[in-house]
């Protein structure tokens, strides 16, 4: 059994096998409706934060992005920031960046202090992977390595590899998020993340996308997903469902499945049957 | 692809693939209490009202009975009612009935006019099986035919098999009813429940039961399972939801999920997909 499966950030505990930290995210062009964006944000309570730098439309001057993650991350108070540069490949808005414009970007914020979390691609070269590790290490960041498959829900196998993969790179946390076409999808996505949230020694976060997904957002936590994204002011992906509806759902579930704290000791991290039971 | 997936009961449709149909169960002891039981349900407009007869002391006196089901059938209206002597084997109150004495009384209230289903469980021997489908024919009575675990999840072959049981048996449903011991064990139950949905000529009602299997009450319908059984006034099994909150969820999930009708013409029904993609 891993025993290393929760990551702290800013005194949040990432990964506690009990209800999900709300991530809402930012999708701002610039740095006057990221503000505005942020405002409705905050009033929301998020866990986390997650800044889309692809949708910044100042994305190609990294002076820009360092003085607009600076007053992110003032206004933000004690809430963790988590960096993504999503691709065009996997939902991301396209940038101007090319070569290794991502990866330097990726260097300078880590270095500057202003972001707690990083979300890099799975699909990079694994050379740029490794210098964002670099990078992300020596400013005390958090690295989350992720999947997106916009067009399908690959096989259990790929989804397990994926997670490997994370895993051999180093990351902190693995992200996995795939298109349904049906139910059964959703159901081998949510067994996926029971299987991978008891193997791995990291926390998972996973989600089925579109409105046949929307479950996942709900409720896989369940099954070992440790962060969910909803909608804050603007939704970042299809199925995200707004934050005050989510809490809603959650506290149902709260009520009737037992469980009763957000965040428990690392100690009792291990016990996935203990989790869930109440009667 | 099965031509007779859904059934209609009182002009509503059960096994429309949509939202699930929420059944509220009586278990009073006396005429009294069920009357009061049923005011308060009846406040709570259900779409089906279960009389649970092993909770009713006068059970051995089939006159007290029918007297009691024909009031409950007056006060009910519209609403269908569930005729179910639950086993002390599968979760009900024991009962002074012994011999064919629940199949005569399960004979005696198919011919009164006043129940519009009953549940009779796979358990019993194939010949009372056999003159509760005939009873229930004669009188015009759906007949669901139901399978509970309260130790475990039995294995996906075993449940398809007592899904088969029902088909041979001739039911107008199945309802399979589980206890899990791990999130794990609620998906094993609604991947039955999403195969076999398809694959059935006829409704299936699946749940696990306990604070674990809280999602299937919530959730089960988007995977296949036809009615969900709730707390109106009192609860029947563990895990059920008092009925104003699965009505909470349900509203949120109708939301985002793009289903916005309850009940959908019957040739729609046969597109599982079509059920629920919305961008």
């Amino acid at each position: 059994v891993p025993d290393q499966r929760w990551v702290t950030v800013r005194g949040r505990i990432i990964g506690t096998g009990r209800e999900p930290l709300i991530c809402l995210p930012l999708v701002g062009g610039d740095r006057a409706a990221l503000l505005s964006e942020l405002a409705a944000v905050m009033a929301k309570k998020p866990d986390l934060i997650e800044w889309r730098v692809d949708h910044f439309l100042g994305i190609g001057d990294s002076e820009a992005v360092l003085a607009a993650g600076a007053e992110i991350r003032h206004l933000a108070g004690d809430i963790p920031l988590l960096f993504t540069v999503r691709s065009a490949g996997e939902g991301g808005r396209p940038t101007p960046l090319a070569g290794d414009g991502v990866v330097n970007l990726y260097a300078r914020v880590c270095a500057g202090g202003n972001v707690d979390l990083v979300d890099f691609e799975l699909a990079h070269d694994p050379v740029q992977i490794r210098m964002v590790r670099k990078a992300s290490l020596a400013g005390g960041v958090k690295m989350i390595l992720s999947f997106h498959d916009f067009t399908g829900t690959p096989g259990a196998e790929v989804l397990r590899a994926k997670c490997a993969a994370a895993e051999s790179a180093g990351a902190d946390m693995v992200k996995i998020a795939v298109m349904p076409h049906d139910p059964g999808d959703v159901l081998a996505l949510l067994s996926v993340t029971w299987e991978e949230s008891r193997r791995l020694a990291m926390p998972l976060i996973t989600m089925a996308m579109g409105p046949l997904g929307t479950l996942t957002r709900l409720a896989g936590w369940l099954f070992g997903s440790s962060v969910t994204f909803a909608v804050g002011a603007h939704n970042s992906a299809p199925g995200q469902v707004p934050v005050e509806d989510l809490r809603v759902v959650l506290d149902v579930m709260r009520r009737y499945t037992g469980i009763t704290r957000l965040c428990v000791p690392p100690a009792e991290r291990n016990l996935p049957g203990g989790t869930f039971h109440g009667d």
